[in-house]
This record gives structure tokens, C-alpha cells and sequence, in this order.
């Protein structure tokens, strides 16, 4: 099996060797520098992992695949970041911030355009069936966008909504990720079924670790402000088991919180308080455990020997339960 | 060979029963509204029409790389009108401004996904090739749309300039739905070649077309504010050809009006005046018969009975020569 840091610099290779015109410098521009501003990269090794996992007589032949599926990532980023309106992405600003925001969504086209032309580069044989892998879940992937956005305006959401809308909108581009290294590395349908689960039930677990990182996380870690959700009153796990749980008392206390956008500090941690005291941290970690063990159980079923889902099983145990 | 009727029906019909989810609403909700408001489907036409012209054993096998057309080119208008801010398509408001930008945006991309998803039902044998002659146009597509963009704060744009513009921005799109006609028709690497040419040059032809009737056209007829290109100071042929070849009075007066946006009806018509003075739509229409001229020669190397060329004929003739 390849090393780990073999396959990321496999990826970063490739990433650099994508045909890129310089003209027009307001359209690839752009896309140059949403992909130099980096990210982990963990959707593309996902790919290269699941292919290793299987069998391919050529890591190469599984490269456009991965590809695609970064490419497909920043596009979403793009896009997510202009409807979200962040300036911020990475650290760095977003393009429609130092460009502007017409030029975002032309560059985010033309990422999805070259994530397609990834595809094409794929084995012939294979073709079909990673497109239709690959279409499932973008669409997928805008709907869970549709329902974030519709989700800011909503009344009331369910907890059953909101982990509705987390699968679409993060978890199944790490599930489809890891199938279409399995199609690629000849798996069959039902270990690639399989691996799939595995991936969207470490999304899952990986989204739920975000949540609680925001009010719990060391902000020295983390990296992002810590109470932002609090602040944004983000729809989180925490936020609607609380509004779920509360009591009256707890309940009237949130609901005051909610509309107050004046004294943030305060905010923080008087939410963090009614957080402590309904347990709803306990219940986002059981929720995240569950998640968890479920998708390590997905693995076992696969038909290959234990010893070759060690690198997967180390990389989602470090997704799961990472800090920052 | 099919009569362009039949084909017309099928594409209708094959529009209407694309899987379409009606959830989330406000994903799905302007994606149905924007494929029926219409349009003339002349693309998707386009691409079963060249199917035709070579040899397909069954006209459904290349549907679905129609339906890719027309999806395309809806992706694309839903697009532009955010960017152009335009208010209406199709006399209809636009998804933008009947939802929201953002929702415009996410529709949008999924309608390109959508295409995409069209195209992964094609024959898996020519789908590595209906891929890249799709991809290459796609990416062109956006170089266009941005060039556009550049050229209303450029300085100085060369008629040159324009025609690679228009060329990329909605030419490539009609040779492109032909070639893949053609390959889903079977026809060899030099006939696709060459129906994409006569495609082209037809585009180049019909955009010229599209700069005069904005000026010169009978308004009961073409259905657009006349001299609407002239008020908004739109780089067209007609404007950049007069700019290019006017002597120092003309010039002077141009650029005035030019700059005056407080006399609408004056300024069409004197802007027409100077036009006329210079003889641009001459010069416009000589260069549209000239692609006009080269589309046809195109079509008539293409190594098929001179006959099964003339519905092919009939229709760019319609869109060149079009009152409307």
C-alpha cells in the first residue's frame, strides 16, 4: 500500500499540473488563487485511500478522479462563500471580497467545468459510473446548501432537519469520495456501498465535532473565534437540542439571548451556561460517538484484510476526534 | 431523415420529464420556472439535427446530449442575468430578482450539474468524447462571459477583440451542439470538425445579425427596445467599427453622446445618424455574409448526400437572416 504522504504529494502535484490558461487573468486568476490558499486536501486523499484500499495496478489512473473531487470542493467554497457573504476563507480573503462578487461566480463555473474535465481523464469503463456517483452528490451538495440557507430563515428546525442538511451539504462529498476510489480500484458494488457509508458517517461524526469545537474548543487550537455559532445564532446540533430540551425557565433565557446582539461576551457565556445545564454538550458527543462507531462498524464489513483499513481508520479517527 | 417538427416534440418532451425533485422549493422551484419560460431550443435542435445528418439508429440515443445543450445554455442565461443585472428573460422576470441572487446562484449550478447528468446517459462508448468537446465549450463559454464583463470598463476594444468574444461567449456553443450531433451520428474527426466550423461561423453570423436589429430592426418585430445597445453604450460591431473608422468629427461627436445618458431619443438617433454617415452597417453586414458565406462552403465539404444538408440549411439561414 502507498504512504500517506506519498498519496498528498500526489495530489499536490497534480493540483499544480492542472492545464491553467492565464487568460482571461479575471477568470483564472481567481481559481489560481482559491487553489493555492490551500485546505487539507482530505476530500482527494480520501479518494487515493479508497483506490489503495481495493486494488489498482496504477495510483495514476485514480489521480483525475481525486482531482474532481478538490476541484468540486472549491468550486462549492466559492459559491458558499458569496451566498454566505465571508470575507474570510482560509485566512485569506474570499474572491468575491478581492474581486468581486460577479467574478466569483463565473471562476466557481469554470472550477465545476474543470472538476468535469477531471473526470473525462478517468478510465473509459469507469466513466459512467463515476459520473453518475459524482452527479448524485453535487446535486446533493446544493440541496444541503439550499436547506442551510432556508434553514436561517425557518422558525423552528428538527434536529432530523438540521442532520438532514449536514449529510447533503458536507457528508456525502466524503462518502462519494471514497466510493469513487473503490469503482476505480475495482471494488464491487457492495463494498462500495460500504465505503460510502463509512465516509458520510464520518462526515456526520466530523460536522458534529465542528459544533461542539465552536463552544468548547480551545480557540488557541481551533483557530476560529470560539462562540462564533453563539454569536451568528447558528442552527447547530447544540443550539436546537437545547431549544429542543430547554425547560420554560431555560427556554425564555435562550429565546432573550437569541435577541441580543449587543453584549457578545455576555452572549457567550450565559448560551455556554444553559448549554452546561441542559447536557447538551454530552448529547452532541453521544450523537458524534454513535456516528462514529457506526462508520468504523461499515468498515469491518468490507471484504479486504483488517491490516489494509488501518490508514483509513487512523485518518477518520483523527477527523472524528481532532481539536482544531 | 426526421422532420424538425418530430424533432421539436421530442426535445419538449424530453425537457419535461427530466427527474426534477420538488424539494428543496427553492432549489427546484426556479429551475422549473426558467426551462419553462422557454426559448426557441434551437441548440438541442442543433444537436439532433446533426445526428440525423450522419447516421443514428435510434434518435433517443442522442436526446439526452441534447437535453445537455439546452441545459447548458439555460445554466448559462441564469447566470449572465446576475451579472448583467438584467430584470427580465424571455419577458419574464428573471430567477434573481423573482427569488434571490444567492438562490439564482445555487439553481444555477445545479442546472449545470443537471447537464452533466444528461450527458452521463449517453452511449458510454462516446462519452469520453461528448465530454471533451462539452468541457472545452463549457470553460470557453465562461472565458467569453468574462471577456464581456472586461470589455465594458476597457478603454479601447478592437473589433477583433469583440469577435473572439462573441465567438467564445455563444458561437462555440451551436458548433459544439452540432459536433456532438455528430458523434452520437457516428460521423468521422474531419465532418465533426467541420459541422462544428459551420456551427461557429453560423453563431458569428446570427450575433452580427443580433447588433444590427438592435439598431436597424423593425421594433414590432424584434421585440427589444430599438437603439437599446446604443443607450447602454454597448460594445457592439456596429459601435467599435464606427469608433475605428470615424474622422475627427464624427469621433467627437460620438464620444459626446457617448456620455450623455439624459437624451435617450436624441441619442439614438444621432448615434444612428453617424452610423449611417459611416456606412457601419455595411460593413457589419458584409462581415455577416462573409460567416454566413464560409458556414455554407463548411457544410457542403461534409462527406454526406447533398440533400439530407437542406433542413441544416434551412434553419441557419432562418437564424441569419431573422427580422427578429
Amino acid at each position: 500500500m502507498y504512504d500517506t504522504t506519498i498519496l498528498q504529494q500526489r495530489i499536490a502535484q497534480g493540483l499544480a499540473e492542472i492545464d491553467m490558461p492565464d487568460f482571461p487573468q479575471n477568470l483564472y486568476g481567481p481559481i489560481n488563487y482559491m487553489l493555492q490558499i490551500g485546505g487539507k486536501r482530505i476530500r482527494p486523499l480520501l479518494t487515493l485511500m479508497a483506490a489503495d484500499l481495493f486494488s489498482i495496478d496504477e495510483m495514476d489512473k485514480a489521480l483525475p478522479a481525486a482531482l474532481a473531487v478538490e476541484l468540486f470542493h472549491n468550486f462549492s467554497l466559492m459559491h458558499d462563500d458569496i451566498m454566505d457573504n465571508a470575507p474570510l476563507r482560509r485566512g485569506q480573503q474570499t474572491v468575491h471580497e478581492k474581486w468581486n462578487p460577479n467574478i466569483a461566480i463565473l471562476s466557481g463555473d469554470n472550477i465545476l467545468i474543470m472538476a468535469y474535465a477531471q473526470l473525462a481523464k478517468c478510465p473509459p469503463t469507469k466513466l459512467p459510473s463515476l459520473m453518475d456517483a459524482f452527479n448524485t452528490m453535487a446535486m446533493e451538495v446544493c440541496e444541503g446548501q439550499q436547506l442551510d440557507m432556508d434553514f436561517e430563515h425557518a422558525a423552528s428546525v428538527g434536529i432530523d432537519d438540521y442532520l438532514q442538511m449536514i449529510r447533503l451539504k458536507t457528508s456525502v462529498l466524503l462518502g462519494t469520495a471514497l466510493k469513487m476510489g473503490a469503482i476505480l480500484g475495482n471494488a464491487d458494488n457492495n463494498d462500495a456501498q460500504l465505503i460510502y457509508d463509512f465516509g458520510v458517517n464520518v462526515g456526520l461524526a466530523f460536522q458534529l465535532q465542528d459544533d461542539i469545537l465552536d463552544v468548547y474548543g480551545d480557540p488557541a487550537q481551533f483557530g476560529k473565534q470560539q462562540g462564533g455559532d453563539i454569536l451568528a445564532n447558528k442552527k447547530t446540533f447544540l443550539l436546537l437540542k437545547a431549544l429542543e430540551t430547554a425547560d420554560t425557565a431555560n427556554a425564555a433565557e435562550l429565546d432573550r439571548w437569541l435577541h441580543d446582539d449587543i453584549h457578545p461576551t455576555e452572549k457567550i457565556n450565559a448560551v455556554t451556561a444553559i448549554y452546561d445545564r441542559l447536557g447538551v454538550r454530552q448529547l452532541a458527543e453521544a450523537a458524534k460517538q454513535a456516528y462514529a462507531d457506526r462508520s468504523f462498524q461499515t468498515l469491518e464489513h468490507i471484504a479486504v484484510d483488517a491490516r489494509r483499513k488501518t490508514p483509513l481508520q487512523t485518518l477518520a479517527h483523527s477527523l472524528i476526534m481532532r481539536t482544531h
